[in-house]
């Protein structure tokens, strides 16, 4: 049994959207989050400026006791996850994990990908795809305006129907039969993008895929499950936590806004 | 005649959409634009947050022979502005300038305010209208979705149409004869707003304003205009200058990316 936490850390409040399906799926395990708010988006920002915030969220993730971290941000573990330098324990990301989801569902090798500007410049699903299926053909679309329409409660209202009209419908003539929602908040915007893709699409959502590989690693006895009891849960912030509540109520299914610390994150 | 530059500085790039008026009206002028891309968007941050970022923008003016400095953030302006210390050079902002014009342009003393969040949170339009105007009836909107919306080109199509309807929606039975545009990307939506809230209905632009403003400063003699004679432009980020081309040629009228310099803000 191995009782330390698992670290989960994003840009902001998507994150939350991975962190539901790990509490949900893992009831025992201690859990501690963090959101870079202070600093978010990375998905618009350099990869010099990424790599240099990554490095102190995970100076942050140090500080506890975890046995593994999950980067629940696409843009950091594109960008940042490759380059990133050996720590005590595993580190994985929502983009590579996904990527390995999707070679897994593919029947056909065509597999279409919506994810912030950053992350698709990275080329970092392409790159993964290709390491386990170099036969495979991905679609990259960037989609700048989905993260500011959820963001804003925009999930199926008319708004966000011409939003993820805008994107997807570059992919409509590809013929893909996986895609991946390569950003946290998409899954948020999931009717809308399977109702814009077509029902038979599969979409591949980074939360539900992050619950399943962690459950592989720990039933594989790679990194031990926690003891049988009531697992804790911890919430840190870089800005003021006035907004985590709206945001943490859509993405996460509840209202933790009163659990959530503020942390000075360019102290790490 | 005083030689010394202008400075202007911006969250991002919005504030160009200022300068492209400032540089228009003064061609004999120096500017100095520092865009503090690395750290934007300052609309959704706390006013602590904003304290501290607009602290490091100015003693990055600080290091320029500054005759004066134009805050061309509205976020900016509205919350850091008013508790800013002395500087040696008088410091002014778009919101000021742009709600001292509202009051001259109403007739009805009905006066709708477009802004960020964090700007309309901070009630600065308010707060100066009612100092000029006690009793003129403010009605304040936030718009978190129009900046990104400028940001992504969505200027007049029909997410631009949707997305100031969300916001102006809620102005029309209000009997406004005014409405300030609050944030420098608004201008850019100029047509989809008039077209929205009726052609009666006099729109504030914080550019044209802020031009206005300081050709009555330089010409009333407070400061002196400088030289007859080319006035030299820099401009400055702390991101990536890779996206400024198509960000800058929307507001300022012409692409000056080859100009750009990056700065590391945080050592401000």
């Amino acid at each position: 049994m191995d009782n330390r936490c698992i670290g989960v850390f994003d840009s902001g409040l998507g994150g939350l959207s991975v962190m539901r399906h790990l509490i949900e799926r893992f009831p025992h395990e201690d859990f501690v989050y963090f959101g870079d708010t202070a600093r978010l988006p990375y998905g618009t920002r350099s990869e010099e400026t990424i790599l240099k915030y990554v490095k102190g969220d995970m100076a942050f993730m140090d500080t506890f006791h975890v046995k593994m971290v999950i980067v629940a941000c696409g843009t950091a573990s594109s960008v940042a996850l490759p380059r990133m330098e050996r720590h005590a324990y595993p580190v994985y990301g929502i983009v590579q994990v996904s990527a390995d989801a999707a070679v897994r569902a593919t029947q056909n090798g065509r597999i279409g990908v919506l994810a912030t500007e950053t992350t698709i410049k990275s080329a970092a699903f392409e790159k993964r795809i290709a390491e386990n299926d170099p036969a495979a053909k991905v679609f990259p679309v960037a989609c700048p305006l989905l993260v500011p329409l959820v963001e804003n409660g925009c999930i199926d209202d008319e708004l966000a129907v011409l939003g993820v009209e805008k994107y997807v419908s570059q992919l409509r003539e590809q013929d893909i039969d996986t895609l991946i929602l390569g950003c946290t908040h998409y899954p948020l915007l999931r009717g809308v993008i399977q109702k814009a893709i077509g029902g038979k699409v599969k979409l591949i959502d980074p939360g539900e895929e992050t619950a399943r590989f962690v459950e592989r690693i720990l039933s594989s006895g790679e990194i031990e499950p926690a003891d049988v009891r009531k697992g804790e849960h911890q919430y840190f912030v870089s800005d003021s936590v006035y907004n985590f509540s709206a945001m943490g109520s859509l993405l996460l299914g509840k209202d933790i806004a009163k659990q959530v610390k503020k942390i000075d994150i360019e102290k790490y």
